[in-house]
């Protein structure tokens, strides 16, 4: 299960020694031409391989994306964009394609320098590897602070969609949100990957938080082969936007889980906003409260903080509408509040995941949200992984 | 030095049970008529001691203001308002005054009931200890996870400008962030008391952050009394205005220096921007970036945290503006980031406070911030800090 799951996709992941023996060098190639999509963070300050890649992907479709964890190659200045160009150029040259036709992403520490030269020299042993069973392979060498590979399938009716993604920090929802690629062997017009990644990610990506923090580098990328040969019905593609999402979705949920120095899943339930906007800042801003985060890890159903981070969500250059006697709060299917006040209820949150469900009472704005809690480990990974 | 170093303030504080042998009630009285004015939380959710403090604002000059710490009568529906209606109109009685000349101000937990009965208890020992000596432990009564009491003092041509504030946790900068009251002895109308106090607020409160939350208790109050018998003159009114930020501002750093688990003191600085409006949003982005703020423990100076928050800085409905080409970045006046490029340049951060400076080259917008590091013991303190 992974993105080499679909027939015509070939994958490899080794070392290069840029994470010391740890593999740090993933190479996905469509071996049928292919379609892509992708979309990227919206960071104001974007990486150089973000750069690059956004100007190949208007020029061209892409058949391969090569991915170097362990330096993000951002915030390099003409350099970082050098050796992103050199690093697309070659591998392009030793898979056969043209520059354009390669994606390059990066993921790891801002502001250094990428070990080019490592990195150039892994280029043609990993392009030697790829296979139809690299998929594993790869998903391994695109993890940086990350606990395990995060991999998802979804099979259809004659096709299959598959996908990688590395997650852990800097996790927060405003478009791509970190690393995933998904690949799939159904038939897409380059228009519709783009329409069908877009929606895809809103579903997924843009509703997770580990900690409110948007990197340099996000990206998720879809290539699209059409190598089974089934022909496109609206049956199928229907099917097929649904695959995505719910491959985009579980990408999303394991990266939350493996949230760095997470403890505990939290989904965050929004209901009866007056608006569906309103209840995703309201969302947003629960799944981001370091209150609510750190109640999370203490496994206490804090609902003070619930409430105090709902009444204080962004929106529309004010904060979302909320009317504290008209709403209810409960943890794990136990209303704790209603009607103004405390109902008495004191659930116990033993599970690995805690449901927080907020219904405002006001209108049928919903919206979900998935967070990890904050920890100790969280304070220890981010004051001790330094540039 | 306290709110009661002006003439004609009387303060006490003592302990009524609530938070066990800790003081925990204080009262503040200006013992000449004075008037009043107040900043409120701007969280939709607002606790009953705002709601009523508010509308005895609106009725009359206040005269007198009761704390309570421990618990902040917060989502505590019906009961709640009237439990902070009856404190100040048993406070009034003993005061000799109208219960509309009394505020209410609570911290503490969210959501549980006033200990009301213990709360009336300790208002006639309170009233009777009320002294032009009982600053300091009225400053002691208003604190909860606080390490430390904050006070300030401004002494002035003629009178004097004193405060005390509680802050440590949900300290964020929306309107007020905290319990603070000021006092003068300056004779102020109450328009440009209040006019005069949102001033102060905004350039103090406002730009600190603990963790970004936004309580539903906040409050600054200012009592002016003019019992020093001086007049208003122009040139005295600047010399107060000026007195009452830096009595805000000292109030707010102590605050932050104070904040829950911190070890080192953050001092944000954003120059260069398109406008003001987006200094403050990438200075406050900066100073809630819980990846800036881990690095800060970490004493570590990690401009490309820097980076990635100032590039996802809210503005507008997108990010503010900022050209990583354009700017430069410096910890403690050590430039480490220039031209597209960091300089190759690494600050030794050693001292009490990490100064982050960021120019942004774009434009003449400047705004400054202050921030904790974000800790072990912030996380432990909120994990184990329960409803």
């Amino acid at each position: 299960m992974s993105v080499t799951a679909a027939t015509g996709f070939v994958a490899s992941g080794l070392s290069t020694g840029i994470r010391r023996a740890a593999p740090d060098l993933a190479i996905v190639r469509s071996l049928a031409p292919a379609v892509g999509a992708a979309v990227w963070t919206t960071n104001r300050v974007q990486a150089a391989p973000v750069v690059v890649s956004r100007r190949h992907l208007e020029r061209a479709e892409p058949q391969a994306v090569v991915v170097n964890s362990g330096v993000a190659n951002a915030a390099t200045g003409a350099r970082g964009i050098e050796d992103a160009e050199r690093t697309a150029a070659e591998a392009a040259a030793l898979l056969g394609l043209q520059a354009d036709e390669v994606l390059v992403l990066s993921t790891g520490v801002i502001g250094i320098p990428l070990p080019i030269e490592r990195l150039l020299a892994g280029l043609r042993p990993g392009v030697a590897a790829l296979s139809p069973d690299g998929g594993a392979s790869a998903a391994e060498a695109i993890l940086t602070t990350d606990q395990c590979p995060k991999q998802a399938l979804e099979e259809c009716d004659g096709f299959v969609v598959g996908g990688m993604a590395k997650g852990a920090g800097m996790i927060h929802p405003r478009l791509a949100t970190m690393l995933a690629i998904a690949t799939t062997d159904y038939p897409l017009g380059p228009d519709e990957a783009g329409l069908l990644l877009r929606a895809a990610v809103d579903a997924s990506f843009n509703r997770v938080s580990v900690d409110g923090e948007c990197s340099t580098n996000d990206a998720v990328v879809l290539l699209a082969n059409g190598a089974t040969g089934i022909d496109r019905t609206p049956a199928r593609d229907a099917e097929l936007a649904s695959a995505l999402e719910a491959v985009c979705s579980a990408l999303a949920r394991q990266i939350v889980e493996d949230g760095e120095g997470a403890t505990v899943l939290l989904e965050i339930e929004v209901d009866g906003a007056s608006t569906t906007a309103e209840a995703e800042a309201i969302a947003r801003r629960i799944a981001t409260s370091p209150l609510v985060k750190t109640a999370a890890f203490g496994r206490d159903p804090n609902w003070g903080r619930v409430l105090a981070a709902a009444g204080s969500a962004p929106w529309n250059g004010g904060f979302a509408r909320l009317d504290p006697d008209a709403l209810t709060v409960g943890f794990d299917g136990t209303v704790v509040f209603a009607g103004g006040s405390p109902t008495g209820l004191t659930p116990v949150l033993d599970g690995t995941a805690v449901k927080i469900e907020l219904d405002l009472g006001l209108g049928t704005g919903s919206a979900s949200y998935l967070a990890s809690d904050l920890t100790y480990d969280y304070v220890r990974l981010n004051a001790e992984y330094t540039t």
